[in-house]
């Protein structure tokens, strides 16, 4: 497999040298971090590392903790979901930098580095583990890096067009970060097709796996209120805080409801407190910090809940039987309708945006709404709220089936079917702790040979058994 | 059992739409939430949010992550501890934000919600949550949620007792929350008498769960700082923060040694590394923002570990035995014993407050002792805080009998003795990952059939064995 | 075994009392936490404990949770590696603030307690925790005690000479903590010489273990920022964030490459994601809070991996082999080299500091370099910077290895051979959980028996296997 070896060093070490080059050329540190040596240690007192540093970090556990651990309930796929999280953020997180960088905030040649550039690198990284979590376990690294360096461009795209453009809100990226993310994915893992392996028994949890996705689950519920408030401050990032937390809280019990309530036996479902619990912080984005009061948190929170619970049962069964659509981690239900849901909901609370009740903050919040003369009504806000969902479906979307016929080339050396779900093809030594690993003693082979050699199988798993016999035997 | 699934869902359902009531009609946002349009962002550099949200964060880590992982120690509970600390967390988060907001802080028929709300709803959860822990593995979803209700609201009521009559001073809690939870739970679990499982074979661990249980001691060990000094600032909290982690420090050392010490080939055991390590941050609770100086906070992180460790040796197996009072967590060893010393040694710690001494913020600190004329002596303060500790334990305790009558109804679906410290009963699906599990493949039976069934079997797991081997020989 | 019992709690008890009565009589509140009466509430809008206690706290979990799970890879090694790391951290804390009080900060006969003080405090722990692991899974608790009793002394008197006497700058410890730590540690296995046991089948991971791993991997890599700006303030902090999150963020990715270049398959290489990934905080530490540019953070990070990639991969093997240097967990090639690197990195960024560049801050950062008039050239002070970090080179290699020579002694109880790797010596009931532990049964024996009774064995593990084979035998 030295190609493999050879391919993704070389992708991944001309990609650092491109980037220190473009940083070293375009980039430079913040007036805060004092790039300006007039901003001198005694003048800081209110440096934003102060405000921005502490929400930075718990975006950053989110990323790294959160979505690396959520993804580790697959039983054989731990290090794949842990250490590709890893590979991607970091690669979104400089790669964002850059993009984000040259489209946004170029002044004079040169674009500055910052807490906030840290917090949006963050942002990048979320919308690409989104998209990898639809096709978890179905990719390899160099496929995922392909992904990564075109999602993060469309993404920021997308973001430049609602926020500078379109002028709309979106706080905690419901729209721009979730729903983006959610159909860019299923769109690369509708193209890449890897949807035949319902019986793939590899494709399961364990007791301690789904106890480990757990961590993953917390770490990102209980900071979520971080993420949604992450890029603004004072009572914008307080109010975003009260209506996440909320909105949080009422979509875990009801999720707890609901999950028994449609659960033949009344149980609960793992999947479903896993996932669904979080509905309400993605349905709460675009809103969280308007004043949609903690009742109407409490109640986003809620719908979001059965939203998501409902479809974890019966959409993503539904998707993959009927469409062929295969997500791995039900990033549909997860990011993809609350990720709607919340558009929405941002969209009708725009439309009670009056200066009456938001004061002073409202042209912070609607920027073309606050202004005087204001050259928008509260409607028809909510109309280009509603254009930048849209706008943003669009655009993920058919990304996401393009970037997937790029990744679909064989020289991303695609995993072969019947190491799916699996951390053997890409990870040394990974047969150790496994019990009963008999499968654990062949050789990886790239899926097009297998292809090739077995077109009867029809990549079902049938000839992983043969293979795994075969092994037994020869090992006796 | 699809009348579980129907009732669980139910009242968690009926719940909310009741909370989404209550809180539309007297909740709203803090001022500085930007309730008050004249709050503008531009004037707000002192917002609240600011000084509160990180100490708050790292309470939030202790209730959902230091909790939930803590009781996961349970091999085959793990599910349960983890997902059922959530839902209770939950419930009581929205529950006491209520609770709280109507008898502490109505003004003019509404309650304010800002960062410092969420500090107490999460220091309510954490009340529910230390009772949860004696009676982990024995109750039903329904009991606890009925448990959560109850419990709520006698604590809040305790804490305004002696916060807003008593006018004591209790910042960590030792009192109002450690033995208050402590006491409550050792009455619930009193009463429900699920105590003759010794034989139990469910009720242990293994190396794999006592080491997830560690990632809960951590967090709630390195956070309990932020959990003492959380609602005072500046000062008091720098002092907070000193006195806790030094007592902390202290305790954990010293459990070491009295673990050895007590064990008979010399070696440490892991339930005391896992809790009795944390005792110091109880012990220092309601003295924690007091002058008590480094090595006071030493000093009482040493006896708490020393109460605590021989506690977990010798007192919860003599009230086992004894009383046949069954404690799962030992929650006696952590939160009671060393919540009693914490409110005696917030008590000693007052006989020394004095002006010379604190100067200022002696008026914050004791609202009575500080302002002029004083109407206390510091005397006097004391014996105000020891008559706050015993209102505390006879209200947590008469509570907890109570509340265990009410959930001891047949209508919450109480576990079967069968059932017992098993995910089986209330999570889809848990067979998964659990070695030669060859009691999963029985259904699961209401409590009170097996007991009309089986009444010879006294409860004491005899059945289960039973049952086992029929269902092995049904495999066979 | 009750020498042991007692003789352990003795040394731990003794040395509570000790520390009690320094702490006492030397130790007192800072003036920001409330010693000075006069430092009243109202006054403190600019308490120390807002701008670092959230670093702190970052710091502490890198200490916690962050070295204690990173080493729990081994797999009969969990609750030594969590629990002697709760044990030793703790102790070093309590150690290092007596001893760093005395040393540095001596005013009047007391010295001062403040959050900076819990910072360094985590930072000696850091040093003792990088020294354990060395030596992980091959001493005793009585061993690591003695040690660091030894080890927070001595760095604490380096880091006095390189901070006081060179005025150097080293602000994430490159030098004083990371290759310290590594030399120290080095040093102290070299003497112990437990490095015979390489077909010692303890001695590696499993599946489980190397996934529990990676949450101390990925808390140390998000909070390393924290870590390398947690004792400067306003932009010097902001500067240290931004160049060790890009210098980890590109260390991550070029570990992945290199670990791929280097395997024979082109799989990647868990040890290399848990150890490598990390390298880049380490070296960037001297220099976090300079004016590297971002572009060279990115550089001195892909650096850093490179060379601890490649470390893990030959030099760890290199020098076990030819040195009989057995480290068990690497810290050569992920504190040592890197931060011998991160000195020169630093010394090569003094060589660039000018008033020109720095403004007002060189003075802060530079205090010999920006004073006026200036009494050294950039030159100097990089020569300076070279003194330093030979100077603890020098300390840390001859002070580890003068205290293996005391941790050699037989009183401290260091394991047999065949307790290498493995809880069962000094953790109480240990088997529950370990699949197939045939050899559960035996009981422990002081080395210096097995090695009396079997002088043939030669410590190379034969001894194990026979007596493993007796014990299965004596089971049947």
């Amino acid at each position: 497999m030295a190609w493999f070896r050879g391919k993704f060093a070389t992708v991944i070490i001309i990609s650092q040298l491109v980037f220190i080059l473009i940083i070293g050329l375009f980039g430079k540190y913040s007036r805060e971090a004092g790039a300006d040596k007039d901003a001198s240690v005694t003048h800081d007192e209110e440096n934003s590392i102060n405000r921005y540093y502490g929400v930075f970090q718990d975006v950053n556990v989110m990323v790294f903790v959160g979505f690396g651990f959520l993804m580790t309930f697959l039983k054989k796929y731990g290090y794949g979901a842990v250490g590709f999280t890893f590979l991607v953020a970091t690669f979104a997180i400089e790669w964002s930098t850059i993009v984000r960088g040259l489209i946004f905030n170029l002044k004079g040649g040169k674009f500055e580095i910052g807490v906030e550039s840290l917090i949006e690198a963050d942002f990048s990284a979320a919308v690409v583990l989104i998209s990898f979590g639809a096709i978890l376990g179905k990719s390899s690294p160099l496929q995922l890096i392909i992904m990564a360096i075109v999602e993060v461009v469309l993404s920021v795209g997308n973001e430049y067009l609602g926020l500078e453009i379109f002028e709309v809100t979106d706080v905690g990226g419901s729209m721009f970060i979730h729903a983006f993310g959610a159909y860019f994915g299923l769109g690369v893992a509708w193209i890449l097709q890897r949807d035949a392996n319902e019986n793939n028994e590899k494709e399961g949890a364990t007791y301690n796996s789904d106890l480990s996705a757990m961590i993953g689950t917390l770490f990102l519920w209980m900071f979520w209120p971080s993420f949604n408030g992450a890029l603004v401050e004072n009572e914008l990032r307080h109010r975003a805080v009260i209506n996440t937390y909320f909105s949080l809280a009422a979509c875990c019990i009801v999720t707890f409801a609901i999950s028994s309530l449609s659960n033949k036996e009344g149980k609960i479902e793992m999947v479903a407190i896993q996932n669904a619990t979080l509905a309400g912080g993605v349905a709460v984005g675009t809103s969280a910090d308007l004043l949609i009061n903690p009742w109407g948190a409490i109640t986003v929170g809620s719908i979001a809940a059965i939203v998501s619970t409902l479809g974890f049962k019966y959409c993503t069964p539904f998707l993959c039987d009927k469409l062929k659509l295969h997500d791995t981690c039900g990033v549909h239900n997860l990011h993809g309708m609350p990720g709607i849901l919340g558009g929405v909901v941002g969209a009708i609370a725009a439309t009670f945006a009056t200066f009456e009740t938001y004061g002073d903050s409202l042209v912070v919040q609607f920027p073309e709404l606050g202004s005087t003369p204001s050259p928008r009504t509260a409607g028809s806000q909510a109309g280009y709220q509603i254009l930048a969902l849209a706008v943003t479906l669009a655009i993920s979307l058919v990304g996401g089936l393009v970037t997937g016929l790029i990744m679909k080339l064989k020289i991303w050396d695609e995993p072969s079917d019947r190491d799916l779900f699996s951390d053997y093809p890409f990870w040394d030594d990974v047969t150790g702790g496994l019990p009963n690993e008999s499968d654990a003693r062949y050789q990886p082979i790239p899926r097009q040979e297998v292809e090739a050699g077995h077109e009867d199988d029809g990549g079902n798993g049938v000839n992983m058994t043969e293979i795994s016999k075969a092994a037994s035997a020869a090992a006796e």
